[in-house]
């Protein structure tokens, strides 16, 4: 059996040594068109920002170390160019010599990933006569590390895009000492948020120096007609200005290379990366494909869709070997885990948020909440703030998104379990966690996340989004902040009355009889409220993560364009 | 509606509050024979250390803050000293003036907790003429404070018992400047771990310079016949040696408090704590019973089991709020997760240990792993040792432990989830948990236990434990050591013959006909050099967890005492 496999880094070299270990008999050929492989692709924003200090640290292994423990024919500088699947051979070009040679296969396996969804960065950046380069290689980062090192004084940078990519970038050239302008062409940085959950980054990005601009996109350098006479100094951005620009990143994002699989006739899903099935088959049935290329099967939706997640990639690569070994083992579809950090920012998401819930016309179900990381009373504990999405029919989770400090990563994962194991939402009050006080809370964030499910669940609490209050106040509702005076004089909603919870059940008589929106800071004192009204006669709903969701949500709406409303961007 | 409870902590104060969200017209008369309520006990230890500073940090709560927001009559220093179950009433006596009453109840919800194991410290304390204090009350570290204030120079303690107080105690009296001895009856420490994931824990207490007494106990001190002449300086120990002692902490463990129920002629479930049914009700349909004075049931044996955990109080008195209010909402199973930090360590557990499952006659699989808390290229990994027990028959997660630094609680808690769930060990391989190299590994510790899962399932790996490699070298396997030939000279096995992986291919034709036991540093190697020999024809186990397990181990059998064996502490 020769099996050969396109790509050597997370997906092609998880294939490649678990077909060893699988078979050892089998001819295993990887192409890498790249002059690394097995990299820590992962990794290389951080060796920008030097905390990653030693190059080597990037390259974790070597073609040789490969070949001497994994018997594997690793040849980088190697492109396949195509693909006869009539005759199982693949067309590789040394990308040195430029020779052509064939290579035949018994099982293809794909994992050539994604590729940049821009123009080609050699062709912007000849067209802006800027420095421009995609951190995605090692190549990469050695050119952007000799434009900053060979930079004057304190070089500025443009990225383009604020995905993960993007803000690692930003995080690590600031690290750096580079002053960085932030371009985003939407209203929203991290689109895979919803707009509430977005907008304290961006303020965090701008506390940090970062200029963020929104809505903006590059429309060309100042560079002169003819280059020899000055060079370009910055970008034209089209909001008018030029911002300067040493160095510019594109993280803009990437798309499934599906070159070589459409080139050689196979399906390509609808979601535009290469079809395969839960074995990692594609339309061929010698040919596989695995990792950023590939559709995955959306555990939400059901639907094909994209992940470019290196977890994905290394089990799929793993999961192909087990196919072609004859042991298949079929993928689950995937719920999307990903996340990032940015300065003292932790932004980690799950499934789907809720605009594309409201797009698809789902029935669901919003919470919102911002617990601590620890019990308060134990020492470093920072506040986060989780949204959780349900299925309004079955209670299943539908997504989940967190924005705050240590302890973000570790919630994620335990609702991206709950979700993979079909848990309900309600089911996360019943979590047993690790409780210790510097570790979480004998509540945890993760079973009050559960309680307020439970109470919407039963009917016992009833809530507003924050992007539904002006519109609950236009029908009527009295706004009732049940925070302290003293909260309320340091800032409180435009229509807001203020009234203790602690003196709730002594003055509730002098609140109309008509319906009313309670609110506190986060929604937890907001429920005591709700409840007590309720049951004194009122018609109560609390405002789902109190004031803080709702100034989130403000600022979220100040960075959308006229000519976008509210409902566009949340659909109510 | 009348409610009455008994405990006004953890269980007692959810039930409260949660009760008063429900109904607004219900009387909630709350007795708590102590002086505070709502209190920060598993912050206590804490203060001790003077990690938390503020003594009011750690009164969360007070009755006339519970008084004014949720219209409870609590009442402190009142202890409920019998109940006529006939009659619907409770004696209480006021602890302050020996005042004694009778109060009615429609419900009764009791949330005692649990009371110290051995012998009232008081009666101790006297009879060693040495301050001895457990470490559960408010008034408890009032008291050590005190006595640590009033210690001359550097003070010396004696913490008996190495359970999760315990250690809380050593480490925050070492963090104070206290010298430490711990005492612990048996070989081990931390009895919810099996010996190998133990002993590490006490290489470290003696590494930070705590004084550890395995195998030992307390026999007298001395204190001299007429305490007028002088006064006691210390413990006598089993072991015939006095250590210096200003204070003693008896952290020996707890026992549900069950007195007010065994004295009603409640039923006592045979664990010792209360017994309820699945709303939390008592034998007595009046009378509902939460917290650690109650008998839960074990998700992994079936049977009535004791969890003393902050989490199950807090949510199981929630629970009885909900059934007396006539929604019951249903407990479910305790898997009984843990965690407790010591120095730079954290140890966590879920479920049954191996020994518990050797007893139980429960066949099984293990897995121990030493994977790191993130992407070992990024600064700050810290490595962990990770055992996983798993159903032989259904691939189910029996349980778990953890041992390392950061990343412990977040592994744990998935682990937790999944085991409640119902996600099989395998499974554990799918789970897509959030990636980037500061959080974690494109294939996580989590996705790695799931890969040996499975590896162990389907027969692709064999392996054998530390405990069982002496009967396999007895039996004739030659053991092979796939380290390099610098890891081998720097310490190895003391049977092992060296033949590094990256040369086994060429010279395995070295080794004899017979069956082999490979290993390497913590195992992962092993499963490359096992599957390279199986498929050249040898018959290969590989040593799980590798040399790292083995040696933790031997360290572990060390403090086994001659008179029981090693197949005693892990019966093979």
């Amino acid at each position: 059996m020769k099996i050969v496999i396109v790509g050597g880094v997370a997906g092609g070299m998880s294939a490649a040594t678990r077909m060893r270990r699988l078979d050892e008999s089998a001819e295993i050929v990887v192409f890498e068109r790249g002059h690394y492989v097995s990299f820590a692709n992962c990794g290389l924003p951080y060796y920008v920002g030097g905390v990653i200090t030693d190059r080597a640290e990037l390259l974790l292994q070597t073609p040789e170390s490969l070949g001497t423990r994994f018997r594997l024919d690793v040849r980088v500088d190697h492109e396949v160019t195509g693909i006869d699947r009539a005759g199982q051979t693949v067309s590789v070009r040394n990308t040195l010599t430029g020779d052509e040679r064939s290579e035949s296969y018994d099982r293809l396996i794909l994992a050539a990933g994604a590729t940049t969804r821009s123009a080609p960065a050699d062709s912007t950046s000849a067209a802006w006569g800027l420095a421009t380069h995609t951190l995605r290689t090692v190549d990469d980062v050695d050119h952007i590390d000799a434009v900053l090192a060979a930079a004057p004084g304190s070089p500025s940078a443009v990225v383009i895009g604020g995905g993960f990519i993007g803000l690692e970038a930003v995080d690590n050239l600031v690290r750096r000492g580079v002053h960085v302008t932030l371009v985003q062409r939407g209203p929203q940085i991290l689109t895979p948020l919803d707009p509430e959950m977005a907008a304290p980054v961006v303020a965090d990005l701008r506390a940090h120096g970062v200029d963020v601009r929104l809505n903006t996109s590059v429309v060309g350098s100042d560079a002169p007609a003819d280059p020899a006479t000055s060079a370009a100094t910055g970008l034209l951005l089209s909001d008018g200005s030029l911002v300067p620009a040493d160095l510019v990143i594109d993280a803009t994002g990437v798309r499934p290379d599906t070159s070589l699989a459409a080139a050689a006739g196979l399906a390509i899903g609808d979601s535009g990366g290469i079809w395969v099935d839960e074995t990692q088959a594609t339309s061929d049935p010698h040919i596989f494909a695995v990792g950023d290329g590939v559709e995955k099967t959306d555990a939400v939706g059901g639907a094909g869709t994209l992940v470019t997640m290196a977890g994905l990639a290394n089990r799929h690569g793993r999961a192909a070997a087990d196919s072609i070994a004859g042991r298949p083992d079929a993928a689950e579809p995937a719920v999307g885990t990903g996340i990032v950090g940015v300065f003292d920012l932790t932004i980690a998401m799950v499934g789907w948020n809720e605009q594309r819930l409201v797009a698809a016309g789902r029935a669901h179900r919003v919470v919102h909440t911002h617990p601590s990381s620890h019990a308060g009373y134990f020492p470093g504990a920072e506040q986060m703030a989780i949204k959780l999405l349900i299925d309004a029919d079955t209670d299943a989770i539908l997504g989940a998104q967190i924005v705050g400090g240590s302890g973000v990563d570790k919630r994620i994962d335990v609702i991206a379990t709950a979700m993979a194991a079909g848990l309900g939402a309600s089911a996360l009050s019943r979590l047993e966690l690790a409780y210790a006080p510097q570790y979480g809370s004998a509540k945890d964030a993760i079973n009050q996340l559960g309680y307020v499910a439970d109470n919407l669940l039963h009917g016992t609490s009833r809530s507003v989004q924050w992007h539904e209050l002006d519109a609950a106040l236009d029908a009527g509702a009295t706004l009732v902040d049940v925070r302290s005076p003293a909260e309320f004089a340091a800032g409180h909603l435009p229509d807001a009355r203020n009234l203790n919870l602690d003196e709730l059940r002594a003055r509730h008589g002098e609140l109309p009889a008509g319906p009313l929106v309670v609110h506190c800071q986060v929604g937890q004192r907001g429920h005591t409220a709700a409840r007590l009204l309720s049951q004194l006669g009122h018609d109560v709903r609390n405002l789902d993560g109190g004031y803080r969701t709702w100034l989130a949500g403000r600022a979220a709406m100040a960075s959308t364009p006229s000519s976008e409303t509210l409902s566009e961007r949340i659909p109510v």
